[in-house]
């Protein structure tokens, strides 16, 4: 019997070029395409929430595709599971109606940027967090952050390499940096993001935070439309994508 | 001149075989060794506060050696750091009196344990947690832990391999079990500890929250002295030296 089966993946990108299949790099795609075909014998188009770029970590990226089973959701989980290297885990496996797609019946997403802020870099969590040596000014970054929350042309904080963005209005509806000892979180939600968006809104934060530009500098940067004007883009090691919304499933974990 | 160093390290153990130099295997210890020789062009004898296991992690290990060099200690940390594999950090570098011995002067040490605790592994955390799947009852861990703290003979959750220890006595200042989430954390503070102590009374308490053995039983264990009674040894990747204590030098990094 043909079923739409949505996953929820948790995955450390250290080791990938990102979602995307490729053709001479390991991909999380190609690494769950192979699972899926042990499993259950064929290689059904796998359709996910988004691309992740190289290096950017996944708590909660979500992948549909058909297939003709028998397995229930769990036992296709416990199956993959254990047949995925372990830096990629099912976190959850559902039957969805047949009409959900992955990609296109995604209505926002929530990522999260760590950063580490101290002087001595970290073992245990180079691969999880940027290091940034310089002390923060917290308050500043959330101040800064205050101006990109609503509809806004986000043109400036896009960092694709080719021609502009179709549509670069996009939605933010939280955007919190807090701070717990020498962590640094900052959590966007937005119904959609520009490629390099929220790590050039990172780095542009980390800019105000070491007071090399005001707050008050991040509504003149949107307001410019210009991509040049935005700070660095921060490295992929500090990037989670959280979580993806559907307005008829719920792609959370808890 | 002849200086003596601390350093206090933090490193991620998946890939030593522990701190102590080892033949044809890397340790912790013999990176160590070699950057201290690239910065200082000597290999003075390295004191550690004591061994770590094979793929146990630090927060704080300390070391001490002594040095005949012009070098600051915060330009020593930031040379090491430059030279360490990114797996090995050093969090402080300061100057301690002559007669400061990382091993012979310790106090105390505290350790945790890290618990994932829900059904999925988890690709982000699965150097850094041991992964249970069952259940655990956190209350009943917390009581069947009470029994551990204070002065006792703790030969039962001693681990070696050949003969008792001479010394089996240890005095437990704090035993804590906490939860955050599908986190467990097991946090204990002791004078000293035995060869695998926090990783057997780890899974002994993991028995218990398993409900495969009463909290009582924790009691039983202790009194019967006898190391065959204890749970198994949880897996090394969990368990993190913390911090280690001394009396004339404080060890931590906050």
């Amino acid at each position: 019997m043909m079923v739409n089966i949505a996953l929820v993946l948790e995955f450390d990108g250290s080791d990938y070029h990102g979602w995307q299949l490729q053709e001479n790099a390991p991909s999380v795609q190609g690494a769950l395409m192979d699972a899926v075909e042990r499993v259950l014998g064929e290689r059904p188009k796998l359709h996910a929430s988004g691309r992740t770029d190289a290096g950017v970590h996944a708590l909660g990226l979500v992948v549909s595709f058909k297939v003709d089973t028998q397995l229930r959701p769990d036992e296709l989980q416990r199956a993959l599971n254990g047949l995925l290297p372990p830096d990629i885990v099912v976190r959850r496996a559902e039957k969805v109606p047949l009409d959900f797609h992955a990609q296109f019946s995604v209505v926002g997403k929530t990522y999260k940027y760590v950063i580490l802020n101290r002087d001595a870099p970290s073992a245990v969590l180079r691969r999880y967090s940027w290091h940034v040596r310089a002390p923060l000014d917290v308050p500043a970054m959330r101040e800064g952050a205050g101006f990109l929350v609503g509809s806004h042309d986000f043109r400036s904080f896009w960092g694709g390499d080719s021609a502009d963005p179709r549509d670069p209005v996009r939605t933010v509806e939280e955007l919190n940096v807090t701070q717990e000892g020498e962590m640094i979180d900052i959590r966007i939600r937005a119904d959609g993001f520009l490629r390099y968006m929220v790590r050039n809104i990172t780095g542009t934060l980390v800019e105000v935070g070491r007071k090399k530009i005001a707050p008050s500098r991040v509504k003149e940067i949107l307001d410019s439309k210009d991509r040049k004007q935005a700070g660095p883009t921060a490295p992929p090691h500090g990037l989670f994508l959280v979580e993806v919304y559907y307005e008829t499933w719920h792609g959370g974990v808890q």
